[in-house]
C-alpha cells in the first residue's frame, strides 16, 4: 500500500532539527517530491490537543507510564489518520520526531524499561517503521545553551542536564541498534555542512 | 500494601449508576468507612482533561485504538496517583466505571479485539483489579430513554441502538467470565429494590 517514503528527524533539544527539516523539505520539493511536514507529539487535531497536555507547564506532575501512553495515543492517531493515508497516495512524510523519541525521553530520560516501551510500540505500530531516521546529535551542553537562548521552556525542556544526557545516550544506543535505518549525524558542524551530509544520505534513499 | 477496598460500578448509560453510587457512599459512611468517590475516564487532573477530549462533541472522529489508549492513559494516572494511595492509607475507593467499561465500549461497542484490550490492561494494571464490581443492567431501550430525558448527549452517547446493545452484551459476558468479582444487578426493578440488593452484596464483602 505504501508508495511514498516516511522520513523522521530526531535528536535532543537544540540539535537544529527545525533548520534541517526546512532544508529537507525544500530539497525534496526541488526534486519534484510532494512532502508533507508533520510533528510529534501532534500532527492531527487530537494529537495536537495531547501535545498541549504533555508539554504545557500548567500540566502538573504526570506518572511516566501515563506520559508514554499519551505519546503513543497521539502517535496512533498520527499514523492511522495522517501518515498512512499520505504515504498511500504516493506523497512523502517528514516528521519532526517519532517513536525513537519515546525510547530516548521516556526510556533514557524517565528510566522506563525498554522492553515495556517495545510492547507498546508493537501494540500500536506492529511492523510500521520509518524508511529513514536522521538523528541529529549535539552535546547536551550545546543543546541546552540553544534552548536557553530561545527563552521559555516547555514542561519537558524544564528537565536537568542529567536527564538530557540520558536522552542523548539512549538516542545513540538506538542508532547503534538500527544502523540501517537511523543515520547518526554530527550536528555540531556548521548548518551547511550538516545539510550537505543529509543531502548525500537522501540521495541514497 | 492495599488496606481499603476498591469497588467499581459499571453499566450502560441510563442504568441508574449515579443514584446507586450515592446510596453506596452513604451506606458505607454510615458503617464508619471512609470512602472516596471517583470516576472514569477522569479522577485526576490529567484524567479529567483526557475525559474532556474523549467525551466532548467538539472532538472529531477518533481512531478506536486511540480512544482505547486514552482511556488507559487516564486509568493509569488514576490508579497510580489516586486509587493506590487512597487504598494504602486504609480508605475505600468507589469508582463510577473502570476497566470493564473499556471491554464493553471499545471492545463490544467499537469492535476492538478483546485480546488486544487485554494486552493493554495487562500493561497498565498487571494484577491490580477491583475487589468488587457492581454491574447495573437495564435494557438498551430503557437506558436510552433515560439518557434522552437528560437532554444533551456526549460524544459516545451519540452512538446508536446497535452500539449500546453490543456494549450491554459485552458487559454481560464480562459478568459471566468473572462471576466472583462482577455482580450483575437487574436495575429495571425500583431504585429501592436495587439499593437493597446492593446493600446485601456489600454486607458480604
Amino acid at each position: 500500500m505504501q508508495k511514498g517514503k516516511f522520513i523522521t528527524v530526531d535528536g535532543v533539544e537544540g540539535a537544529g532539527k527545525s533548520t534541517q527539516i526546512n532544508f529537507i523539505c525544500e530539497y525534496l520539493k526541488d526534486k519534484g517530491i510532494n512532502v508533507i511536514l508533520t510533528r510529534e507529539p501532534g500532527g492531527t487535531e487530537i494529537g495536537e490537543k495531547i501535545r498541549t497536555m504533555l508539554l504545557s507547564n500548567s500540566t502538573g506532575k504526570m506518572h511516566a507510564d501515563t506520559e508514554l501512553m499519551l505519546m503513543f495515543a497521539a502517535r496512533n492517531e498520527h499514523i492511522q489518520n495522517k501518515i498512512i493515508p499520505v504515504l498511500a497516495q504516493g506523497d512523502w512524510v517528514l516528521s519532526d520526531r517519532f517513536t525513537d523519541a519515546s525510547y530516548a525521553y521516556q526510556g533514557g530520560g524517565r528510566g522506563l524499561d525498554i522492553e515495556r516501551i517495545a510492547q507498546l510500540e508493537n501494540w500500536v505500530l506492529q511492523d510500521f517503521t520509518p524508511d529513514m531516521t536522521l538523528l541529529l546529535d549535539v552535546s547536551v551542553h550545546i543543546g541546552m545553551q540553544r534552548v536557553e537562548s530561545r527563552g521559555t521552556k516547555d514542561r519537558i525542556e524544564q528537565e536537568d542536564f542529567d536527564f538530557f544526557n540520558r536522552v542523548r545516550q539512549a538516542y545513540i544506543a538506538r542508532a547503534k541498534q538500527y544502523p540501517q535505518r537511523i543515520k547518526l549525524i554530527d550536528a555540531v558542524q556548521s548548518v551547511d555542512d550538516t545539510s550537505r551530509q543529509i543531502q548525500a544520505i537522501l540521495n541514497d534513499l
